[in-house]
């Protein structure tokens, strides 16, 4: 039998209460049986939802606190009044104590960020976090990633971002070696950032197993599906995906006008309107941008979600434990750093095969 | 009598040929009477056009000359073959000369600016170049500058796009004081770039008559129409362009599928193609690119361009020049220079006031 995934939940996260949080998690629990929650926050509003669902209940245990992070603290004020008290923070402390295999909040993303960091520590070989995202794209779906976690990126960091992307995009898209690409400019007289080039060159020389390096792509590209991983520094790609959420909404706005504009064009949107509910729905991207960097797994759901987007970050925290997430990130930057850091490995080797000068030994005995 | 504008067409950039850039200029030549022009390019095949179209010839020069930039050409290789010979160089010559007011090609971007560059040099105060491009809004249109003429900036060039932008945007919307935001990340965790930042500061404590500073604003607030008129620097400019014309794109490539998808929609799209028209029209930004920060104006055209996106680049080309774009922004240049070095001034001033000792006096005479 396999063991259940442990999934820790900030029940006072998001805009509309632990009663629709809980109502997702029974939801996902309808499709995953192997699922156990561990939900924090006001126990008085979340007994009735217990009480109401046995077989909710079963697998949940409720661990109450006083303590919420509301949406206008800065992460410093979050960690000042939070720490070790808070929903959100016991959610992930969950994570670190072992006692679940991922945190999920719909709360302040800079507030779980900061707690996340500061609870879990970074992997080792990363030194700053990232925020991934889902994209919808023509041919599918996509992973953007750094949409906001961090602001600027050097080489190395953009070398890991594709690392990270490529491992949560074969858990996604189930894809043995997921496409990735450098998002830069194209226009001619501009190259590009140093540090973009940079990367590209160690994706280029770098063999990597877990992914394959397509090179760079434009901002056009993202939406196309030219690749599977799209790699950014956090103010670039926060940028893009409120641009193109601002897009997506304009466009929406204009056909509301532009349907509602004469009879004929109502009677025409009455007609179409499964194929604009079906565009809709592909126009949404899926809830849940998954921390990467960290020592542990967590999911930041949206703010507004409802019992339906809930249970969809659920589902996605649930992918990245059972398949592994942490792991395969671990292996492939095992594997990377290695190979990136071999001609100096393999010196190191032969300083060490080398017979030993006496000094340092005789030094060591003092 | 007002001058006319003169405007210097490489007739040999863009996709489709000299006799849709002629086409164009008809076009423009039907609405605005007061336009010459100085086409350059291949005589033989600029001829034939002129001679069907008598009243285009009237107002119209021919400069013929072989020599033509690619689309593929990079910028060094297009100043090496084309400095002083080609069409395109021979369009930014007459501008630089006072032969022209205006110089506009549909060709190689890279090329355009590197050229324009060089021969036309940039604008006292402003070190490096910006395009600006006219974004569709839900509340109208807004400019978004610089789109990827240079990548990275300091917080004195991101106050400068400010001011050009401004400028730009009191011709093109007839405003008096267009409202200026800077494009920035707002998850709470990151306060954003320091160079954002610190243009914030310098915007907010010089007083402006040319511009209202709104603050920061977020990649879904250009689409909203937030603000007249949003900077930022050509990296995440140019990004951001691309990504919202690849979300535009990803979108009618649904709508075409879902429409398509059953009789019913099919039957729906014919009742509202009206609506589909007018949001296709909705979304479709300005043809013209605007370059700014050089001494003289550079249209750069969509490659793509039929002869109503010509006529329609020719037409912000013409609006700049007669609304005197240069003029505006060197106004405002000077003047938020001024206030930008205000506090130098002033004691500088009281300097010169104060009676001087004697001591330097002495000195000079020696």
């Amino acid at each position: 039998m396999i063991e259940p995934v442990r999934i820790a939940i900030d029940a006072m996260g998001g805009d509309h209460g632990p009663e629709v949080i809980l109502s997702g998690a029974l939801r996902a629990l309808e499709r995953r049986q192997d699922i156990r929650f561990l939900f924090f926050g006001d126990e008085k509003r979340m007994r009735p939802m217990l009480d109401a669902s046995p077989r909710l209940a079963a697998v949940s245990t409720l661990h109450h606190t006083d303590v919420a992070i509301s949406m206008e603290d800065k992460p410093s004020q979050a960690l000042r009044k939070g720490r070790r008290v808070s929903s959100m923070w016991l959610a992930i402390e969950a994570v670190k104590k072992g006692e679940a295999d991922v945190a999920l909040s719909a709360g302040n993303t800079g507030a779980l960020m900061a707690m996340s960091k500061l609870c879990l520590h970074m992997m080792s070989h990363i030194d700053r976090p990232a925020i991934a995202a889902i994209w919808p794209t023509i041919r599918g779906k996509a992973i953007v990633l750094d949409v906001g976690a961090t602001i600027g990126a050097n080489a190395q960091h953009l070398f890991d971002l594709a690392i990270m992307g490529s491992a949560m995009a074969r858990i996604v898209f189930d894809l043995p070696k997921p496409k990735v690409g450098l998002l830069n400019v194209g226009v001619e007289e501009i190259k590009g950032l140093e540090e973009v080039k940079a990367a590209s060159r160690l994706l280029r020389q770098t063999p990597l197993a877990s992914l394959e390096y397509f090179g760079f792509v434009e901002g056009d590209d993202i939406g196309k599906g030219t690749v599977d991983v799209v790699v950014t520094e956090g103010f670039t790609g926060n940028i893009a995906l409120k641009t193109a959420e601002g897009t997506a909404k304009q466009i929406a706005q204009y056909l509301r006008e532009e349907m509602g504009a004469s009879l004929i064009s109502k009677l025409g949107y009455l007609l179409a309107r499964g194929a604009f509910a079906r565009l809709k729905a592909k126009m949404t991207p899926p809830n849940g941008g998954v921390f990467l960097g960290l020592d542990g797994v967590v999911i930041k759901s949206h703010g507004g979600s409802d019992a339906v987007a809930t249970a969809g970050a659920i589902e996605i925290g649930y992918a990245m434990v059972r398949h592994e997430l942490l792991h395969k990130i671990r292996d492939a930057l095992a594997v990377s750093h290695e190979d990136v850091l071999g001609p100096v490995a393999d010196t190191a080797e032969k300083v060490f095969d080398a017979p030993l000068p006496s000094a340092p030994l005789e030094a060591s005995n003092r």
